[in-house]
């Protein structure tokens, strides 16, 4: 993983832990001193953010060695060593929090989303992110959402239209909201309509909409959706989907269904790390 | 909650999700267009986020008119109405989900920390938070913290020293790293020594320690603990501790609780946004 | 038109001109002078730019009054008024040429465009432009094709999927490579692929493209594209279309004719600032 | 050409283009995966760039490999081989359309200056820009003049100082503007008077102008300018100056003939970027 | 004093005070008490920096209201009250070190350049500063020169051309150095050659320099130069010069005195903030 | 000395003093020419600002080398070689002076924090310093304070509480004022509180104050505050303390004398640059 903007976002993280200096660090530690590290797997998850913690050692210092046990999507258990960082002592006591913080919530998000792919892998539908993201991590927590196995919706407001209640309101309909969008967008972005009853999912079909949001459907509704729509535009299902009911939604034939938890309410896996020799 | 950085925090979450525009409200919402939405709890818990979700309308637009119902500390209940967002029916539509992004995720953490705070207000023991943070929302991370009832420990590694076993080791132990750090460091800071024994616990003592950390000590040593250094220093309990083993590491009469499940295992909050009214 | 980072644009357009300090004015031009000045157009063509002029002044001067005759997307012809300046004379005379440079280069693009769409008017075929800007100039230049009636293809290379010969051959064929990006791109994006014959065409269609590059294509191959394709994709012509070829390509039947030339090769319109009176 | 500043202009320039990320490249092509590309000119002209496209794949990836067989001045027609880039294909891929941008364009300057000043090279007078810059490029594009055998005028408001009309007016004349500003600028910098006749002329040389712009002055007045002027000061012609009529201008004598066109009306040059070789 | 830059250097200052916070201010005076303070010389000097100071408080809450009594460059003595704030207490206390610190520095350079001024007011030479300033306040500390009423040699290495010996040994002689930059350089900013001697001396003139600085010459040597000159040439004299020795080489009739002792050994003025009264 | 920061702070003081370009030495020295220079001390003092100076040359080409021949911290005489610098002609000659800049300030604090640090030694009293920095230099200079003997104070308002009379005014007293902000802060920060007599200071001891400032206090009594507190508290003197009166307020056994004349009423110590050698 690895993106324009990761470098910055990393030092602006090392930033707001280290402000000046490590006071401790860089009174005690010399600058000669060496040491060696292992993150270390305490629990069951998928991994993800190994090249991010990567990056964070190595923007404090070029020279730091980082191996890797492991790669973004793997499985691990607790107990299992995952990489191994080596060089400036000083350089791995300031950066350990850091790297570990972004390490797990990613992993954290990347085995949450990973559990709920799981229940719906027999079906055609495809777990998707929603924009419920940390502020500052978007990409990176898409990012995981994909290690995890599934897949990204728009990253943001500027790389998809998603046309909801307000904007047809606003619109005047969802026929007109889709006739005055379509030549005002890049060629390359799809049009998705959010649609709360079969009425709207015929008018958005028949406008021409490339992906419909079912927003809250029941499941019953969702099945004539699928059926009415026979094929003729994307649909996603969206609303209140958790480990217990996404079976019953992948099963109406949905193409998506999307899960805000997938990151709003991840919690970091646990993994440490341990310095586990320190000498010249 | 306010802090310098804070309109930089938010301008980067904005930014993120915006990119070079909201291309769906660009193109079908009139720049005239007003609206009025409404912040509604979901769910219980501990309101926090308030203030940092009236700048992300003021950013987007300076003329929003922001009123809250509430404030940051307050306790909430599913059906409770927090704020009113009266302005550019644009801005709404832009803004809400960065807005609901933070305030979700604060009252997330406030709410996680006054679960854990009540289990020990009986006793002298005060509920801190760690570094364990998301990267780049520790400042309001620790805010939420403080709002939901806890103490912060040090913001990060620049306003507080915490020497742990390799900045011993590194030292050539307790007494010396005291020693040695002392006059490098502001007058203001104060020094932390973890332990992991009583002798080490008795060294630090004598070498001056004004906090000491007990990390991971059984319940009964931590008592001993407590009992040897008989207000010498402050004492720190850490490691571990969740809402079940809470209440009798309190007992042990200890002065804090660390713990890094506060921001790390806490997750949003529910909380929706409604645009109740659309027009000029 | 108005986007985030377009204030950081402009600051940074005047920071290269004005430096430490606009050495002439300040030292001349009493902050207390006030004069107002007017857009004079000197040429024929479409005007676009006036919402950035006026921030160029808002950021050199809030107090500024900048009144628009005009709308961007307009005509103008030689004598017309396009928009008058009044406030601090030291902020017009500072920031006039900054103004124009902006105003002139986006209105001779939307000139320019103008002319080219209105060859192909006609026809179903759509004028688009390509990625050939004005480095840093992006989002402007792609707001001045729209305002000169043609649309944008994708803003850059996070927003559409562009598949290149070198991406084929990297990827191991058409098919391979449109299997492989699908499940990892934003589900809101669509694919493009860029063929050079008409095998390589059913190939495309059959693994699904959403949009089909037909570059450099002889007109009658052209012609047989369309035929062949028959709505299952939509067909954008490329390669070397200038104002005496682009009718024939729009009689082919595509569906876009995309020109670098439009930016590249668009010159300034010949527009003026004149302070028409100084005084306080 | 190389100046602090130039690796963050490309910076923006590659962050607008790649947003956050190339996501055809990004996952179509190995991160592993060697290519060699070739710049070849597909026109007449002078080279300008080759630094700056150097130092946009190089900002990509510092292990690219960039040879010239050029340097920026020299002539190309079509079918020159201008430079190869060697490295990973991945980094050519999504860097060669802002590289050509920058190259095509600063040639494009270097090739229309140097068309000019061949007109006038028999003559003293010397070609030379304006601030009619494209925002964001000021200084490349300077650079390209001089590159094509133009001097650079002031390059912005900060080291240079143009008295025109309405400093005049504001200042209450020549003199009283020239006596008022002279201690208050730094000692190095010159200052230069705009006028409209003869009288203003001998009033500026009288005053101790160091350079004097006759503004869109006649033929045979510059001529008298000229006589008069008998090396007081210099002399620098402007307005309206084009390809036919710039001899005459020359032939009056004046010391410097300066041209907006320079800059706002030249076109891309036709470079092409052609992968010849895909392969580890 | 105004430039652009300014309130992104306070803004500098003000975070590497406050940091994420004024913990004191913030958690013990509440936002809407409301206090007035005076700034108040202690000692005798030229003030500099009130606009800088407004600015300060301005940046922190554009409520403030700051009330000047006196205006940059006038004599002040002890006791003198400089100007009132009123508005937020919090934000006076937060503001009125980083506030003194800018005006403090800024007035001990006025009033140093001040004191020198003085001593050769009776004299054609004008008392000049050099490039040995703060890092960071370079802007600032050559308007507190002005201020005190000296005058600027060139503001940095990009308005004016300083050819010293290495320059010339570089270049192969005086002679060629000049020849070289002349085509090179803005038109607008002269040249400057730093000469040992007489023979160089006229090197430099016939050459054509416009400014020739004599470094380190003994008094009698100065004065050949004067004459040897004979106003074909503006002259500064440079080199230890101080209080003591300033006014023998103003003497000698040279057109400046430059001093790095301006700005490298000013001192702070004293000047105090007291906050006058509390209350709402 | 390093720290987060120091690379950006060198930028910015490379940038202020070349802007676009070092327009003499660009045009003047090639790239490939080699030089050889020396730091060279030329008056007695304490070396600081080695590192900051090494990175000025590396920022501007980071195959400059450079050798110390001295420490930080070390007492220099004139005459006395610090340091060589081999590589670019041209970055020596574009670095020097911002390189000097930095060193001659640092080491001016140095110098004159040891002067007053000697006069103090034989006392238990520790020389520390204030926030009267210049601004932006805040860390640089504390650094300096410590290199010449001294302690730091806190860095700025966010490491440490400093309670003075306002805030004890705005809180409603001493005791309150503790009370109130001691869960509000880390608990790794010591609260200081400013007293004016012997009531205040019993207030402050009984209140729990780690430190205590006596604001102007007589020497004697200030030693009835040292008798009254006993060692409950740590004391810090302050107020109009100088070279002369030092001694007297050291014997009274206070454990810190605070001085902001370290930092505002230092004076650059005289150290020089020269180009020894240039060639290829």
């Amino acid at each position: 993983m690895d993106y324009p903007g990761l470098n910055e976002l990393i030092t602006r993280a090392l930033q707001e832990d280290i402000g000046h200096q490590d006071i401790t660090t860089a009174n005690l530690v010399s600058p000669e001193l060496k040491a060696r590290g292992v993150f270390l797997s305490k629990s069951s998850g998928i991994l993800a953010g190994l090249g991010v913690s990567r990056a964070v050692f190595h923007l404090l210092d070029p020279g730091i060695l980082f191996t890797s046990f492991l790669s973004d999507g793997q499985k691990i258990d607790p107990g299992v060593r995952i990489a191994m960082v080596e060089g400036s002592a000083a350089a791995l006591l300031t950066g350990e929090r850091t790297a570990l913080n972004f390490m797990q919530r990613l992993s954290g998000i990347a085995s949450k989303t990973n559990q709920m792919a799981q229940i719906i892998a027999p079906y055609k539908a495809r777990l998707v992110d929603t924009r419920k993201t940390t502020p500052g991590l978007r990409f990176l927590e898409k990012y995981a959402v994909k290690t995890g196995g599934g897949r990204n919706h728009r990253l943001g407001l500027f790389d998809g239209v998603m046309i909801k209640d307000n904007h047809i309101r606003a619109a005047g309909g969802i026929t007109a909201a889709i006739e005055r969008i379509r030549p005002l967008i890049p060629l390359t972005v799809k049009i998705e309509v959010e649609v709360e009853n079969l009425e709207q999912l015929e008018e958005a079909l028949k406008a021409g909409a490339d992906i419909i949001m079912l927003d809250n459907m029941a499941i019953d509704m969702m099945q004539q959706a699928v059926v009415q729509t026979d094929g003729r535009a994307l649909l996603e299902a969206s609303g209140g989907i958790n480990e217990k009911t996404i079976a019953a939604v992948a099963k109406t034939g949905v193409d998506f269904i999307s899960s805000g938890a997938l990151t709003h309410s991840a919690v970091s896996l646990d993994i440490s790390f341990d310095i586990v020799e320190v000498g010249v």
